[in-house]
């Protein structure tokens, strides 16, 4: 055999995820090497700051605050892309993919957003693009869905992707807390950043639904086709509520597919206790797939943090080597068939679902009925109502209803709202009963 | 483009899951054509029996009686092998791969005692062995540890991967059903064979442990090498009494390396309830991992029945014909790594866990002072005892130790076995308090 080949990686982004990868390429190598029969070597780093103290030894010259020094490189086989956000991280790994250099990525915002241009370039150009990180981080669900179950026809998936929002929620269940006060500890426990949008909000976990879709059903959904709603609007009580219905709540991300419509949302909903799901807890993240030959499948782990996400990334790398030591690179479509096709999306309002309503009042005779009146005229039936406390200030009532019609409930509570003794917004959750 | 090439198929064995995988090619042949950008053809089918209806259509001239229709037949590419059983299986396996055929199996108690043979002649000529359906049926665990992460070093494999012995304890602890009326009841809904030996004695387990070690770790353990223990001791009593710990009873195949040295045994444990494993229910099987790198994650699905495990056959074909489409076969090693490693097995008598013992005895006063005090001699100490039951007849006696050494336990199990008060034989299940 002749000498082993050599694959040069750049990476762009010495960051948390960053550092993850450097210490496992590093303390790995043998490792590596051995599965790819080649060596690999992280040959650069770009970063604008040289100076922090990473803990990780480098050769002098790795590390240089010139990104150049990657993309003009053609000795560069494979560049990792890990600053993140839209720009100029899409400009840099279109150069990237235009040289000829296959690309491994976490960035799902960008993936989500500007996927079609990057993948369409890696294809003309007949290089990789990994992106197993970016979606579950740790939790492999790119190769489970684009080669695993490839043949078969997913009919949903229902993603707990975004372990910010579990681990408050998480929290909210188990210590009885308010959504701020667990919000407060994820960010002093360096799960939620200091500005939290992005995964309250529910915009993160919309990314990677984008991406799922994609994966689970071939279909191109846009992001503003997304119903995306977050979870400030759960509180304590609702965390308690659900649970004495034999419920937790989760924050999903839900695409369905029949295949010729397709179903895309975002929000927080009630699982049933005794769903695998529904044990999920913490930041961890979990997928759960329905099949149509495959039947219920769930793939579960971090979604987040150096080394899980690491582990992705370098698994990704490890790939994009061996498809260039082979000359496949691009064989393998990044979701797995050749193109993806544009489906009808649902709108929200045609949704059939059973949901969770919390209502507060001011305590007077006749409120009930006033609401139940509501509901009924929009054709939703009740199925259990609990009217805790009692006495002058506002009381919450717990409506959990039969399965009843987006646009309907919508209706309902537009007028609920006006009512005279209700105070606030109304809270209402959707209830998966179909995960039982 | 020129014509798109053809992949020519043969199957050995048309029992169920056979029928599946016609099936699924059947159902889902414009899909497969599409992801490969090639004819995937199904042209022979082998099996002794070629009259009983099946209920899927085959073209005359498919369905033959003679296996050497596919292994002399040069046009044939693949050959999917799912007649099961030791030989003829290994015999056909390996006279296919000689002829330079792709060969994909469900058959884990083949590979788990001549999988060094097959693999070997897999490698020299050049042809891959698919067998992501031998292990947790449609589960992909094959590829989660082969490529997904294949860079981390895993510490731990943790598997519930018999759906027979899983069934039967779940309906123990829902239904608070005996053993041999959950195994009854498992026959009469087509979840157990007629005789179960393989299945409840954790043979089966084994096989699958061979399968995870040389996935997970590298490590080439030998079937003789694994302490098995099956579920047959487990009575209603145990499932009972392991829950009022805060405990559900499992069949576990547990692999532990340390890269020096690996455990491997399969047996009934204690898992704690808030773990993710304790929430894989009914038929349903689960393979939790635990990496350096990667930390905790889990994979749960279908273990068995027609269409999940054929969906894990038909994934191996898409990518076996890929792999001959691109003349990338053999190149990715079946367990991901060049050669397996053999690690010492650390023997049972090491182990260290704590243990939850149920000891039948006639209610005497002292016996428990007596039981304690064997214990004790072995530097066993108690963390509960319940003691159920008082009168005439023989009551259980339930304790729970601490963390002790498997030959101390064994020694006072030993004693403990001899006392005149004591019926039976004591049923000891190791706690896998690790997994919490």
């Amino acid at each position: 055999m002749a000498t082993p080949r050599e694959i040069r990686v750049g990476l762009i982004g010495f960051g948390t995820i960053g550092t993850g990868v450097v210490k496992m390429l590093t303390a790995r190598r043998a490792a590596i090497d051995a599965i790819l029969g080649a060596r690999l070597r992280l040959v650069r780093i770009a970063d604008l700051d040289t100076r922090t103290d990473r803990g990780v030894r480098l050769p002098k010259g790795v590390l240089v605050n010139d990104v150049r020094r990657i993309l003009d490189d053609p000795s560069i086989d494979i560049v990792i892309e890990l600053m993140g956000g839209y720009d100029p991280a899409r400009k840099f790994m279109l150069e990237a993919i235009r040289a000829g250099k296959s690309v491994a990525t976490a960035n799902k915002a960008l993936l989500a957003t500007h996927g079609a241009e990057i993948f369409k370039a890696a294809a003309r150009a007949r290089v990789d693009v990994g992106f197993e990180a970016s979606t579950g981080g740790g939790i492999p669900i790119v190769r489970v869905l684009r080669d695993a179950v490839s043949a078969d026809r997913n009919r949903g998936v229902y993603g707990i992707v975004n372990g910010t929002c579990n681990h408050i929620l998480s929290t909210m269940a188990a210590d009885g807390t308010g959504f701020a006060t667990a919000l407060a500890q994820a960010q002093a426990d360096g799960l939620a950043e200091a500005d939290p949008t992005f995964d309250i909000d529910g915009i993160d976990s919309a990314h990677k639904l984008v991406l799922l879709s994609a994966l689970a059903f071939g279909a191109d959904v846009r992001l503003k086709e997304i119903h995306t709603e977050g979870i400030r609007s759960v509180e304590q009580i609702d965390v308690a509520g659900a649970r004495d219905l034999g419920y937790a709540v989760k924050l999903l991300a839900i695409g369905i597919c029949d295949g010729r419509r397709v179903t895309a949302r975002v929000h927080p909903a009630l699982v049933p206790e005794a769903h695998v799901l529904a044990g999920v807890g913490g930041a961890f993240n979990a997928i759960y797939v329905d099949g149509e030959s495959l039947g219920s499948s769930m793939y579960y782990g971090l979604g987040a943090g150096m080394m899980p996400t690491a582990t992705a990334v370098v698994g990704d790398v490890i790939e994009l080597a061996r498809n260039r030591l082979t000359g496949t690179a691009s064989v393998v479509p990044p979701f797995g068939v050749p193109t993806l096709r544009r489906l009808p999306v649902v709108p929200m309002g045609d949704l059939r679902t059973a949901y969770y309503l919390r209502i507060m009042v001011r305590d007077r005779p006749g409120v009930l009925a006033e609401i139940a009146g509501l509901l009924g005229h929009e054709r939703i039936s009740i199925a259990t109502v609990i009217q805790q406390g009692q006495g002058g200030g506002a009381v919450p009532i717990v409506i959990r209803t039969h399965e009843a019609r987006e646009r309907d409930l919508q209706a309902a509570l537009k007028r609920i709202r006006r009512m005279r003794a209700v105070q606030g917004a109304p809270v209402c959750l959707r209830i998966e009963e179909n995960l039982a």
